[in-house]
């Protein structure tokens, strides 16, 4: 599915599986970049995002996907990568009152730092990521002034910034975006939204990962499609 | 052999097995600092660095350590986690003339932003490393600039940093050292530098692991040793 040409530029984006990363991914390709998908499997519980994140980077024509794991488990401190019930129908308590109990400790610095030794040996001056307006009101490391200190540490951090002073521009096309927005910038942009996944607690049924609707991520995928008037295809529980 | 007390502030300390890192953990013992101890296992190709690490973080009196492994490898790159030979018995050609071939990539930046992770579980404010001028003579992402990128980036990163305006203090006390002067250092600080490894390609030789005397990493350990007018304790090939 790869339709990028040797001439374009390269860049780097980081695809979860999830639908925010999906569209970032697709906004890259739109842009212009040869794509270099990278998932970083942190001890996520399940392996449904890592098939979904295998399926986007296809889908979406990146020139390659690259798995790397770093078992942020061995740390603790997240009802994500611990084994800790996942918060459930605490919306109005949980969604936008601080550091959510799912923040998994620099995660973004972490995923970051890696994709930037991606982009360095692949020889890309871009890396593309799909936080947003949701996240960053609640995870310190999804803030834009984060995200620009990030950049300057990466063109540092970096044979090609140090030794010929070439900037490695950080993008986060979604950053301002509501997931309305998000569902209908996917839309626009040709993401089939059915092979992402959202849900941190899906349930198997038959062969099928049914995602559960109560979760957070459910719950804020489900509004998204509903205030942009669409129907999530995925199947739920 | 914890000898800290619950009232000490916290520092995570990067503890690779090397004699820098080493240093840099009885630095931060020295100063004052509760010591937590981690170890980034990258794609090492030998278990004996691993080992190293264990020893020093115990000898040092180190509260607790902890291993992370992260895939490096899945990232290509580097003679150092790829299948390629280690270059050897070119100091005069390797060393000191830009960036080396045992460069990977973003490992500094990898590194710490896995270290900020930890720092956030246990409550650390601050992180200690053990690069040096040596080091950063070579490699981008050692040099000053760098750190203090790191530093800002990692106050913006934290929930900590974020809410309470707490800043993560970075430490690399050894900055601005020469091999010769860490030695030295290490000495006064009680490192027991029989504990430590540094070759990039050891042998077994019967249960014991031997230096091979060649590659970068012991030529520039032995120039340190001579230099300080001490002996190496390490057993050589």
């Amino acid at each position: 599915m790869d339709s990028s040409s040797s001439s374009e530029p390269r860049a780097v984006c980081l695809v979860s599986g999830g639908m925010d990363s999906a569209v970032a991914l697709a906004h890259a390709r739109a842009a212009g970049f040869a794509t270099f998908a990278l998932t970083v499997a942190y001890g996520q519980r399940h392996v449904c995002e890592l098939d979904a994140a295998a399926r986007v980077a296809r889908a979406l024509g990146a020139r390659e996907q690259r798995v790397v794991s770093v078992d942020l488990r061995a740390l603790g401190g997240s009802a994500l990568t611990d084994e800790l019930a996942v918060p459930k129908d605490r919306a109005g308590h949980e969604i936008g009152r601080g550091v959510p109990t799912t923040y998994v400790p620099a995660r973004n610095t972490v995923f970051l730092a890696i994709a930037l030794g991606y982009a360095e040996v692949v020889g890309a001056r871009a890396i593309f990521l799909g936080i947003n307006a949701i996240d960053y009101s609640g995870y310190p490391d999804c803030r834009p002034e984060f995200l620009a200190a990030f950049q300057k540490l990466a063109t540092l951090a970096t044979a090609a910034g140090a030794e010929r002073g070439e900037p490695l521009e950080l993008h986060a096309p979604l950053v301002l975006l509501s997931k309305r927005e998000i569902v209908l910038r996917g839309r626009e942009l040709g993401v089939d939204f059915a092979l992402t996944h959202s849900c941190y607690d899906p349930q198997l049924r038959g062969e099928r990962w049914l995602s559960c609707g109560r979760c957070d991520a459910c719950q804020l995928r489900l509004e998204g499609f509903r205030a942009a008037g669409l129907v999530d295809p995925l199947e739920y529980a």
